[in-house]
């Protein structure tokens, strides 16, 4: 599945332990297009960020609007109690993972929350949960410092990634086997898609529908979020697919 | 309370009815520096965008890790029954306004929903709340669609205004008396802030806390938020305070 040949690194790229050649291409990806409706799992906890969970689940799901099979988005949390964002906002997860049975996930997504570099870490069934489903997805994508949750239950040995600008140095001392890039949005190496988070979490997710769907469908996705979507314009790598 | 001398134009505008003078400035505002804690209100209801709530009300929200006293953040719907974004996030409201008594909102945030164009506009308790706490607020701010929410209360009348790229035509021609801009992010006229929307719903709240407390709190936050923040390269009208 890795096409090595494909290393898209758009704009500057800062640092990166053993990084990889740096090269611009105008490679246009060829979209995937998946047979089957895709199933998006956005994992919530207390102290989650609204921009990180939002944005890519706004992009996921606005999928339905422009292709079919799309992509079917929904919140799963350890518990079925009430989730209190880190601004406030009071969310009902639609599955506890402990406890429901959840559909098949495909795509995890890990935005980041107020504890996901310290007692989130210490979690041993959130680590687990996400350590399985990742496995068994076809992408896991983290927002800002979901970087480390996933990090942490082991899923970015040997991927390259990125997470928050100002958390790049605990997540290297942290993660000192890892390849972290900085000065980015997004890296996507295979199955790992890690982004630095905040107001640019949009753009991981229009990069995945671009890379399932096609420029067509993310433009529209983009359009309708009042997004001027040009792929080349924002700071990524993507290592393979 | 209006100064009408100030008049930043920034980028392209594109037309408008009665359009005011086209002016380029570098003029720096002056923050109020607010004496007290600030209550912005969210109104929610069923089918509220997930962008147009969330970016507006994290910029707010993290207000609090800047300056003290600083703008405090809830969610209102008119029932307190779990409330279905259009994108099937379950939010519980923090307050009903037809039941709880509600802090005297002094920003009134009205994001676009499914029905902000149709049937939420036939709901006179939603109107009725929203031309009551827009008309007692320092300032009432849109988001997308939510101007036509804030024009069918009667709020917008002798306020310039925009609203969702897509839309500027039926607003036109639903609301013929109003000053409508195109071609920009934000319009900030006295109490009234009306934006594009989507993924540009953190430019209006940003612009809010620039103006309320200076750009160094602006930069702290939009940096929280991986947003390179830059007022004059945000296309924007900004006819009074």
């Amino acid at each position: 599945m890795r096409l090595t040949c494909i290393l898209l690194i758009i704009g500057a790229v800062v640092s990166c332990k053993q990084a990889p050649t740096q090269n611009k291409s105008t490679t246009t990806l060829a979209p995937v297009y998946p047979a089957k409706e895709l199933n998006a799992a956005f994992l919530i906890v207390d102290g989650v960020y609204n921009s990180e969970l939002i944005a890519p689940m706004d992009v996921l799901h606005h999928t339905k609007f422009h292709v079919n099979p799309f992509i079917r988005v929904f919140t799963v949390a350890q518990h079925q109690d009430t989730i209190t964002s880190f601004e406030g906002l009071k969310i009902i997860p639609d599955y506890a993972f402990t406890v429901d049975s959840i559909p098949a996930i495909d795509i995890l997504v890990v935005p980041s929350a107020a504890h996901s570099m310290d007692e989130d870490l210490q979690n041993e069934v959130l680590t687990e949960f996400v350590r399985k489903s990742g496995k068994e997805a076809s992408y896991f994508m983290s927002l800002c410092d979901g970087a480390f949750v996933l990090a942490n239950a082991g899923l970015l040995e040997s991927y390259e990634c990125t997470t928050f600008p100002g958390d790049i140095q605990r997540f290297k001392e942290s993660y000192p086997r890892l390849v972290v890039h900085e000065g980015i949005s997004f890296v996507h190496d295979r199955k790992a898609i890690t982004s630095a988070g905040g107001a640019k979490s949009y753009d991981p997710a229009l990069y995945l529908v671009e890379l399932l769907y096609g420029k067509k469908v993310a433009d529209g996705i983009a359009q309708g979020l009042v997004i001027d979507w040009q792929l080349n314009e924002v700071k990524h790598i993507a290592v393979g697919r």
